[in-house]
C-alpha cells in the first residue's frame, strides 16, 4: 500500500513517556509526579467554573493567568507566555528560535525530548558532554551556535547549576537564545527568571506539573523579554489559538494564589528527599546530589536492570535507561514517606 | 536591539480569532459557539475527577476517549486520534501530510487558519475559487498536488457538498491526502467518516467545540486509516505527549455517551436556524443555504460594514470580513431563539 507519510513523519523517533500503569497496589515513582494533590483551592476553582463557560471559547490570551504569574514574579504580562504543558512550550520555542540553520547545543545527558524536537524541525543538535561526575560545565557551550537549552536542575541527574554560572554564560553569549528549562526548579535550584529583565536572549520555562501537582491539567509557562514572548505568541497563534482551556486557566490562577499550600508540599518533598538519599546510601547506592523531586542513584554493583525488574515485579515503578553512562542507575521519583518506605522495604527484601 | 526571531517567526501572519468580549448584555453571535451548555452528564464527569487524578499525568494515548469515539462511529481505536482542539489536529496534520514540497489545495474562501498553517510550515497554497454562488465544485481539485483540505460545510459560507461528491473525488485522487474538516458537520452535512474504511488517503477532523458545546475544553478528533493515524501519532508524540488533560478526556467520554442530549440541542439549533433564515429574508437579506450553526447573509444594499457597526454598538457581536466577495455579508452564529429575537429587534430598529 502507498504510504502518505511525509519525510518529516518518517524521520521521527517519537518521545516515549514513562509507563502510566495504575492500580491500588502500584507505587508510581517513574514520572516525577507530585505525590500530593493540588491545593483544595484549585479544586474549588475548577468546580466553580460554570457550564456556560465550557460552551464558550476560553480567553485565547489567558490574560488573568498570565497577569497572576506576572504579579507573582514581579514581571509585566508581556513577559509571560502560557501553553498546554511545558512540552508544548518547548516545541513552539524550538520552532520559534532554533530553526535558524545553526546547531542547537544541549547536554548529552538531558531531557530526551530535546533531540526529538530537533528531528521534528530538522534542527542539527550539538551535544555537550556532562563531566565525569554528571555535572554540567557551562564553559563548554560555544559562541556562534544556533542556541542553547538545558534543564536546571538537569534530568535525569537532578544536578543543578548555580544562578551565577548562568548569568556568566548569558554575559558571554549574547548572540544566541538560551532556554533554561526549570521544570524542576521548585525543589531547590536557583531560578533565573529575574535575569530576563537584563538579558533579551533568555527564555525560562516552568511547568505546573511538578511542584504545583497539576500534571493532569497540562499547564506550562515561559518567561522572557517581551520581544521573545511576542515571537512565541506569533508561533502559538499560527498553530493553535486556544491551547489552554477554561478549567486550566482557573486552576492555574488558584494555584498561584495559594502560596502557603505550595510551600508546604515542596518542603515536605525536600525533607522526604533528604531521608531517601540517606536510606539509599545506607543500602549501598551512590546518589547524585539532587535539587529535583527525584534522585538518580547507582544501584549496588551497578545492577540497575536487575533491580528495576525486581521492583517492577513488586509493583514499584521507577525509570531505567539501557544507555551508556545511565545503565547502572535508576531514577526514583520522591513520593510520600509511606511510598518511600515501601521502596526501602522492597530493597531490603 | 538584536532580534532573535527566526525567519519562520518573521514570515508568519497569525490567525485572528473572533472577539471574546463578554458581559451580561452582550449577544455573542461571532465565534460559532453553541448557545446551550454541555450535557449535565459532562459536568458530572468533570466534577467526579478526583484531585489525585489531577496530580498524575493523563493517559497519553487517551485510550478510553478514543475507544468511546471508535464505538460511536463503528471504527477501531487505531483509526481515531484526539488532540487539544481540532485546530491542533489540523496543525499536526499539515506537518504530517502536507510538508511534501507540493502545493496544498483548498478553497479561496474557507477557514482562514489554512493559509496560516501554510506560512508556518512553508507549504505552498493553491487556492481553488468558489463558484459565483459560493458553492465548492470538487471537480476543480487537481491531480498530482500535495493534498486537499476543505471544510464541509464550508466556513464562512455554511454551504455543504454531498457525501457522494466527496466519494467521487476520493476515487479520482488516490495519490494525495484529502482532509475533510467536519467541524460543523453536526448541523446537517453528510459526514464522510464511514468512507475512511475504503480510502486510505482520507482524514476527517471533528471538534467538540460546536455541536457538543465544549469550546471551553479544547477537544478535537481525527478519523482515518490506521496508517494515517499512526503518522499523526508520531508527530504528536514528537511535539507534546499529553495534549488532552484528564478533565477533557472525562468530559469527552461523557459527551459521547449522552446521545439524546446532543441530538436534542442540535435539533433545536437547526429549528432556530430555519426561523432565522426566514426572518432575515423577510428583512431583505440574501442568505446562503446553511448546513452549519451559522448563516452567511448579504445585508440589504450590501451594507454589511454599516450594519456590523450598528449591531456592535448595540452589543450584538457578529463576524465581518473587509475582503472581496465577503464584504457585503455578515456571518451570524445561530444562538437561542431569545438571542435571535434580540438580533431581529435590533435590525427592525
Amino acid at each position: 500500500m502507498k504510504s502518505f507519510w511525509t519525510d518529516t513523519v518518517r524521520r521521527l523517533t517519537p518521545y516515549v513517556p514513562g509507563e502510566q500503569r495504575r492500580g491500588a497496589d502500584i507505587v508510581k515513582l517513574n514520572t516525577n509526579e507530585n505525590p500530593y494533590p493540588p491545593s483544595p483551592k484549585v479544586i474549588e476553582a475548577i468546580q466553580a467554573v460554570g457550564s456556560d463557560a465550557l460552551q464558550r471559547y476560553p480567553d485565547p490570551e489567558s490574560a488573568k493567568l498570565r497577569q497572576a504569574l506576572a504579579d507573582y514574579h514581579d514581571l509585566d504580562i508581556s513577559q509571560v507566555f502560557v501553553g498546554n504543558g511545558s512540552d508544548e512550550i518547548l516545541a513552539l520555542a524550538f520552532l520559534a528560535y532554533f530553526t535558524n540553520g545553526k546547531s542547537l547545543q544541549f547536554p548529552d545527558i538531558s531531557y530526551s525530548f530535546y533531540p526529538v524536537y530537533c528531528d521534528l524541525y530538522g534542527i542539527k543538535p550539538a551535544t555537550i558532554p556532562l563531566e565525569p561526575d554528571y555535572s554540567l560545565n557551562l564553559d563548554r557551550f560555544e559562541a556562534n551556535a544556533g542556541g542553547i537549552i538545558f534543564p536546571n536542575p538537569n534530568a535525569p541527574t537532578g544536578c543543578d547549576v548555580p544562578g551565577q554560572a548562568i548569568e556568566d554564560l548569558l554575559t558571554r553569549h549574547t548572540d544566541q537564545v538560551l532556554l533554561v528549562d526549570e521544570a524542576y526548579a521548585d525543589f531547590g535550584a536557583t531560578s533565573v527568571v529575574p535575569l530576563i529583565k537584563q538579558f533579551p536572549n533568555l527564555l525560562v520555562s516552568h511547568t505546573f506539573s511538578k511542584g504545583r501537582s497539576l500534571a493532569g491539567m497540562r499547564l506550562g509557562v515561559a518567561f522572557g523579554d517581551a520581544h521573545l514572548i511576542d515571537g512565541l505568541q506569533r508561533v502559538k497563534n499560527s498553530f493553535n489559538s486556544y491551547p489552554v482551556d477554561v478549567l486550566a486557566q482557573a486552576a492555574g490562577v488558584a494555584s498561584i494564589n495559594d502560596e502557603s499550600y505550595y510551600r508546604q508540599t515542596l518542603g515536605t518533598i525536600m525533607q522526604t528527599r533528604a531521608a531517601c538519599v540517606a536510606n539509599l546510601q545506607a543500602r549501598g547506592f551512590q546518589v547524585l546530589p539532587s535539587a529535583a523531586n527525584f534522585v538518580f542513584a547507582r544501584a549496588p554493583e551497578g545492577d540497575a536492570k536487575g533491580l528495576f525488574d525486581r521492583l517492577n515485579n513488586a509493583g514499584i515503578l521507577v525509570r531505567y535507561w539501557p544507555v551508556e553512562r545511565l545503565d547502572e542507575r535508576l531514577r526514583i521519583t520522591i513520593g510520600t514517606p509511606a511510598q518511600m518506605q515501601v521502596l526501602m522495604n522492597c530493597l531490603d527484601a
